[in-house]
């Protein structure tokens, strides 16, 4: 029996006082940390996609999600082997009841998963991740870089985002002290955003981008020590490569340089390698941290923490793209027994991550070999995958700089362009008017003509003076030709409109 | 070309100065936290599973993991229709190339996410989570309360774990201010370690175990009171219902004076009903706080906040006990539409949460109906899992108040036996010359003995001068009793050992 007790009259004032969780009550750090991803371009796309719901006539007749790089939003198919491993391993009785649907080593896999998973993909696994999973992982690092790899130094997560969230955690340490990590500008925003919601500060340094967006070393090297002199302890370095959203890849000479200087400067090295398998530029390859530091003689091993480096990788890119299974994971490397069991510590409170994102993880770095009866079905789908992404990025590339007032680096890796544009004093001042950043200005205006949802360049960062957007190059390819166009058509008619 | 570079030499002092991450230098919060769960306990009966795997001979074959609700691990089967709706989402042509395989309305929701999805289960979603599995909680919980539900006030999240982190990251405010929570004695050690990583303030409450672990208002109002007498800004009240570890469950009535103080006394309240499908207690039935809050007319619309109420559901426990998939979700109550913004905006830090949980969490809340072709097989498979939960619930709770020493609560509810030890003084001298805890030197005693992985009540919290430790009743029904003679015989050589 319920008693139905009349509440007190809502007041205005009750919104105004005491309300423990409003706007005005909130951590700050929340509302201060800022993930333009996800931001106001976004938002009003997603208004726009509600109003051609509502059958309102707009110039376009599609949104083209070019903010983020999700690939099978934009129609990239999955992969056959993984996907049937995956699926098997969720309902291991369909290969018993149905013998005839999946390939022998589809079966294979799904079996020395299960037999490293005590109650298969329903249980909670190690904090860590699934032993047999790490195991792998270890396997493909160790041939990767030709240096050794540890299980026990690998921490699978939900995503690289999960991983970096964690590291940082232990990293900035609360109780007002003034933590700096040092981030690349432009910077994929999880950096700044974590750091603004962590307490900590970002140390920026600026990538060049008149030398195709590279580390300048002396640079690097006065931004340490002004923020040093200004009383920030910095704690680390990020680094991303290839790089998010420049799309540049450091040369092995680079990492090296930026491992002698976090030698020097005891700064935990913080390597976003999500990227590694997404290389475009011709005779390019991807070096990881780990391999050149192993070749520089940082073995890592315990007793060994002349190094402190932590690499990140995920299943969402690549020519995987599987981002909604949310898997990732981290390797440590110098990172001392101490630290390692508060990072166990840490994964253990979520207890673990996610078993299909883990062994997604396993499957990603593990594919099918030459021989296997899924070899060749996996080689075409990779190779189409691959061949599309390099020849989209071209294409979009070249449509961007045949544009009036837009320069854009060639990227050599990665999965987007970050085009800088120069608009007249007419268009920033406009933008003044409505009080938003020029270039996101701009991306609403490109938003609102073509449908294209692009992200401003003050959401990664940037030069002074300088204004950018980042782009995917992920609509598909059929496509891309007319996507170009109506792009270069909005182009067009922004600049036209907003002359000096 | 590689350079090798001599490094220099490394020296023992570096190892204690200067590095960015050890032990001395970690985010003291970090290290200050404590995940009992998988403490030193758990650490043992791993280090115990080794010795087995090396062929040592121990007092026993098997290690028993009553330490984790974590059903599967203990041979608890998965749901048919759910798993295999699952498999579908991650290979949609399986019931294309194979239309045999699977009963129609496994195709049938399958194609209902598949519309929803695009770009399947791949892509990442809505940070909130899959629109279409957010209308499916919404009907649920509108079914279930006799009250309207929102989608857009639901977050979908990796477990309810990520949910609690989210939320409390909002509510416990940086810089300095000594935000708190009331936080139940004993609890579920996630509260207790998150408040510590975010620098809040544990405000205990006791439950009373000898009124059924009950929360006693006056207690309630006076723990209040007193912490804010010393200075905390208490924010939030969270309750576990039903509880863990206690296993109690809350009456409306109760529920209702804990609403009344939450409103009178600004409080946002965070509902963990993780174990509402758990059930034992002869017509005791669950009542959400959600529920009763919209029995008492607050309706929780925008504008009417004098009740800040958030709720916590998880697809780990139930009859369902899917850990794995890391799916749940919370539902916000009385929480203005900036701060809906400022989830909004942390959940699209990580991007989304896994779509495979996200999916689970639409299957868990939306099972098949009678009349659908896999009711009958879902009927049987549900019952099953909940009567023998049923039936060792009882079976434990009587075996442990036979032994010597221990009394303990009857369960109305969750997974789990929170008894009561008495132990002698020879025995707690023993544990202080360890350096341990009483109540963790017994577990660890118990575990040697009989390879039962126990919980210490030390951590969960419990009244000063008194022991507990916390074990599941997980084990499958045809062990059980031979689990509880091994855990009997171990207590009797451990009290027989310990007599003052």
């Amino acid at each position: 029996m319920i008693r139905r007790s009349l509440p007190r009259a809502f007041s205005a004032a009750s919104a105004l006082k005491g309300i423990p969780l409003n706007g005005a009550t909130i951590n700050e750090n929340v509302k201060a940390a800022k993930y333009a991803v996800r931001g106001a371009v976004l938002e009003r796309s997603m208004e726009l996609q509600r109003k051609m719901a509502a059958g309102e006539k707009l110039p376009f007749d599609t949104i083209v999600p070019c903010n983020i790089g999700n690939p099978h939003a934009c129609l990239q198919v999955p992969l056959s082997f993984h996907r049937e491993v995956l699926s098997l391993c969720i309902s291991p009785n369909l290969a018993t009841d149905h013998p005839h649907v999946f390939k022998k080593d589809v079966i294979e896999r799904a079996k020395h998963y299960a037999a490293g998973l005590t109650g298969g993909v329903g249980a909670y696994t190690n904090s860590q991740g699934i032993p047999a999973v790490r195991e792998e992982i270890a396997a493909f690092i160790a041939e990767r870089d030709g240096h050794p790899a540890r299980a026990d130094r690998i921490y699978l997560t939900n995503g690289a985002s999960e991983g970096v969230r964690i590291l940082l955690t232990c990293l900035l340490r609360s109780g007002g002290k003034k933590d700096g990590l040092l981030t690349p500008i432009p910077q994929y925003p999880l950096y700044s955003a974590s750091l603004t919601l962590l307490g900590g500060s970002l140390v920026p340094y600026h990538l060049n981008e008149g030398a195709s967006w590279g580390v300048e070393m002396d640079n690097l090297r006065k931004t340490l020590a002004a923020a040093r002199a200004d009383g920030t302890e910095v704690r680390g370095i990020a680094v991303i490569n290839p790089g998010n959203p420049t799309g540049n890849i450091l040369a092995e000479e680079q990492i090296k340089d930026i491992i002698k200087m976090a030698v020097d400067e005891k700064l935990v090295v913080l390597a976003d390698e999500v990227y590694q398998a997404n290389i475009w530029k011709k005779g390019a390859s991807f070096s990881s941290f780990k391999k050149v530091a192993c070749d520089m003689g940082y073995t890592g091993e315990d007793g060994d923490d002349r190094l402190q480096l932590v690499s990140f990788h995920s299943t969402s890119k690549g020519y995987f793209g599987e981002c909604g299974l949310r898997g990732g994971y981290m390797e440590v490397h110098g990172i001392g027994a101490e630290v390692r069991a508060e990072l166990y510590k840490l994964a253990s409170l979520s207890l673990c991550s996610n078993t299909i994102g883990q062994l997604a993880t396993g499957i990603m770095i593990n594919p099918p070999k030459p021989g296997d009866p899924s070899f060749k079905t996996f080689q075409k789908e990779r190779d189409d995958i691959l061949s599309s992404l390099e020849r989209r990025s071209i294409m979009v590339h070249k449509a961007l700089n045949e544009l009036e007032g837009i320069t854009c680096n060639e990227a050599d890796g990665a999965l987007y362009a970050f085009p800088r544009i120069r608009l007249s004093d007419k268009a920033k001042r406009a933008a003044e008017a409505k009080g938003v950043p020029a270039d996101e200005y701009y991306c609403l205006k490109i938003l609102d003509q073509s449908g294209i949802v692009l992200v401003p360049g003050s959401g990664f960062g940037q030069e002074e003076g300088t204004l950018h957007f980042r782009t995917t190059f992920l609509p598909a390819e059929e496509t891309m030709h007319e996507t170009l166009k109506v792009m270069a058509k909005a182009h067009e008619k922004f600049m036209d409109e907003h002359r000096d």
